[in-house]
């Protein structure tokens, strides 16, 4: 089976299972697991923050960010299409009780201005404006990377009006490969960042929130409130250390690949438009009376698997376990099945 | 002062005034407040609903018909510029953990397919839709009307996909009055309604919910955990009373007085365009380059307050209090100074 | 009918009545009602407070003070018989999302050192304790006062580990009247008071709560959230600033019906004991094996009403509207159904 | 070093954890973990019930539980030393905005009599109860069984009242070894229970919580909220598979071990008294005088670590990892330390 469905998907490669399997564990509720602590450490270095704290999602790393930025009533900025409020059950309102201003303009990509533009005012009938949180990459929006001067531009504005500022980093492995980017420089600007160890990393379970000692110093009750607090959890923090050490560089592989298939999408007839291209999400949209649905059964049947996003559009993402055959069996596919 | 700026400020009238004080009262916390049942069991009748309920407040109203219909993590389908997700402090997050999905489309008054394609899927990642919501007449749509037809088409959708159906009627008797349509028909299609009875109706204080009996079992619980149980409520009930007797059918009169005043401003050079004038709201909008701030500030000393919606939009609202002496001194006013 | 089942069955007197008709009014959510405006600042100047602000209820001025004082997950330190736990709907939970630490020693009076062992340790998991509530006078404790003295040691086991401390003040009035305290006595001491305008002072409708500005800045917003912002809310206001005038001294007399009562009562041999008996309420409990439910239904055959707490005790309330034609009659019917 | 501090100490054997490295795994999200899927239809099948969902924590599976079971402004009977109550940070007001009435009577272990008593009463002013929450075993109350028979009433005072039934079985395998009682007759009584799968069976992370299909249909959307689901999980299952089959019986040793240690801290004169010992939880009480502080740190010394209970009462828990020669050892060391 090729699985493009996502970068989820991926299992242990053998020499992570191993130094999963040789952990130092303990029990992390009495914060004696060695690994989990190391794997915190490391973090909290890379991005020169002063506390990183391990937990069972990504999903409970950004809930617990943004518990800890708001009260109830407050409103977050996000983009329309951010994960936070499409994928994540309606958490932020049932966890931290706040509102999403969902922002739909420049293709998720907001500005500065658009951000300053909707603070709401101060009035005691409007809900308050006390964060702003990005997704670098952007799922939806195809895997693209924020421009690092704009986000600047907006901490400028979240550092004047008082506003958290946090990034939602999924998949921040992949901007920072693709850009060139540093974890230093990302953490200089964010007060928050999750980073998640699956995905890219390749990692069994497992993410990352990192960021200063005054707004993490309740993350670890916020983690325990939810459930999200492991006993020994060095197995999966192993596993962490591993990925950092070895899987990140090598998405740039991830990348090529997914260039490559946009490349062949982009000259089939029956394809509508891909979009750009930038890590290893390859987003498409079909032609108009062309099924979304009989396209991703063909490809099925050829035991290829994709994922569709409505609106016609498809999604193809490139990972860990997606090999060099695979690579070529799939062009090999998309040229002779749709040309 | 000749006060637009919202009908909310009217005071009430001698003969109100005089049948407030005439009121016979209880403690409502025992339900033994006569005129308050009274008011309740009129306003039941009116809808053909079982149950009503009073409110110190229309927001409270709107919050707990919202929570009556929600879970925590649910979502709510709406207007983007509704009152219960702008004016409300947030508290549909706050109070029922549930966030909004913010319709833009139509001009506020979305239709039955939109609503339709707003369903969340059933995937447990999904914030589950349970509610749609609309507001007639709609404020910050310039107190514009609903299609009764389109509103009956919504309801279908719900029917058919189990979503609760509100009502904030925060300006309904406008449109019933406007539109010459029935409290029974409106009763027929939701499943709980809000009424104010301060605003056009002139009454100090008071909000009515009205619900079939299933839903609105648990209002007086609801009501109760956010403070909104009275004590000696009578007094209040008594205007309500009052007013559905004597000042609904005289709403036309605010509303041949908003039309008056649109039409004078649609002629003044400096506007750039009013917004369809259906009932007691004026909406319009200044040239580029001339000062929404200089605008009320010129009127303010003619005595004439009125109030900005942001985006170089104004507003001016007629109501019980706004007399056809003020009116002559508003039309003269405007004519003389802008144009 | 002869009222003993609570003292928030009052009416408006006559003069009261003409205060709140003669009121001056204007829209509170612009905050332009001159009498609301005039009663919160009158209030905040008897406690030497920086601010004040009308409530519909007591409720909703306890439920927002808790919220003002707490993050959910907190926990609150209060009596086991409390009126926030027990008669709120379990609003603190649902408002707040804080738990409560009931003490059940000392009838209800617990001390500092009570206090000081509530506390939990800081271990993030236990839920933080972050606020000590009391009742003034305590309604389930027989309308027993605290001592002062107590209360300023438990003031400073605040002070030590940064707890707030708020008052239920819905008889404080009555407690000052009794032991001869002031107003500006307890607001030296607690962060914020509710006080309540109905019960022995009167009015139809109203609470407020008093506090210092650093803390009172969000219960605007709080009250906006839970909607109790009323629009003309003067003519409750006025109602209050009368009786804070004319009907707080004459709360002597209620208490001294009440001990009359009690004493009655003491003698009766189907009576078990009467609580001591410091203002307006008397509690008593009849021998085992007399009837709760007859006792009370023999006395409302005479047209006398009280109320039943469970436990086999009984509760009879004195107030404004309980006058001494019917004080005597109730004293007469006590001694000859029941001697 | 022994570790006599909690059972959840230990760590994975070297059978346990081969049993890990040969999982067959998968992306849990999409339901597609093979070992993950395994274990919930074991379990769900060990106890007769429709569905079975596997958790990061007992805690969250507490928590899901409770909210499963409750509606904001709910109340849950349960026993004063609970660990809902205590030992989750307040969770169950965070998450499920619902209060605790805490029953402190019989040693923890309340009768089906006790539940009536606690449920309120329902007028609007009340708190709703819904729940009813125990413990099997007690860990605050010694690792104390409960008497099934007891049970059985107290579900039919369930049944009677409407209420849930939640079994918080964190160490239940302890008292099914005990009692010689069957997962089947829990199945059959409660409507959730949360069953650990750390603690005595020795796995590094997990609960499961398992109920009827009705209830349990939402639990995989509450545990997504929280941030619960988890990518390649089958990892950790597999070490639950593996305890299941041959971890449970073998809790005998570790209740036999534990009631050697209580008879000879029962024959210690500077001991107080030990409290009945069940399973496999010594809890023991100090003379007066004696430091609690000093008793933990003499035993340090020998590189035994217990833990201190609060009111001079200390711990002991036996486990996997306490091997015959540790027990032999602390046997020694007690009996030559302090008699």
């Amino acid at each position: 089976m090729i699985d493009l469905r996502s970068d989820t998907v991926t299992k242990p490669t053998k020499e992570m299972l191993e130094a999963m399997m040789r952990a130092k564990v303990g029990d992390d509720v009495f914060r004696e697991d060695t690994t989990v602590n190391l794997l915190e450490e490391h973090i909290a270095k890379m991005f020169n923050k002063d506390m990183a704290l391990f937990f069972p999602s990504g999903t409970m790393a950004n809930q617990t960010a943004i518990k800890l930025h708001t009260q109830p009533g407050d409103q977050i900025i996000c983009d329309k299409y951010s994960h936070i409020f499409n994928y994540e059950s309606g958490g932020v309102s049932f966890n931290s009780g706040v509102s999403c201003n969902l922002l739909d303009v420049n293709n998720g990509f907001f500005t500065a201005k658009d951000v300053e533009n909707a603070i709401n005012p101060s009035a005691y009938y409007y809900s308050k404006t006390s964060l702003v949180e990005i997704e670098n990459t952007a799922n939806r929006r195809g895997g693209s990377c924020w421009d690092f001067n704009e986000i600047k531009k907006i901490k400028a504005v979240c550092t004047k009006n008082n506003l958290g500022f946090h990034l939602d980093g999924a998949r921040l492995w992949n901007a920072l490969v693709a850009k060139k980017e540093t974890t230093e420089q990302y953490g200089e600007v964010f007060d928050t960042i999750s980073v998640c160890l699956s995905k890219g990393l390749g990692c069994p379970i497992g993410s990352v929130l990192v960021g200063d000692a005054k707004i993490m110093e309740n993350a670890i009750r916020v983690r325990k409130i939810f459930g999200g607090n492991m006993r020994q959890a060095g197995y999966l923090a192993a596993a962490g250390i591993y990925a950092l050490n070895n899987h990140v560089e090598r998405l740039a592989q991830d990348h090529e690949k997914a260039k490559n298939i946009a490349d062949v999408l982009s000259k089939l007839s029956i394809i509508k438009s891909v979009e750009p291209t930038e890590t290893n999400i390859v987003i498409f949209e079909l032609n108009a009376g062309v099924s979304e649905n009989e396209f991703v059964k063909k490809l099925a049947a050829k035991n290829i698997h994709i994922i569709s996003m409505g609106g016609n559009k498809l999604r193809m993402v490139t990972h860990l376990d997606y090999t060099d055959a695979m690579h070529e069996k799939v062009l090999l596919t998309l040229n002779k099945m749709f040309s």
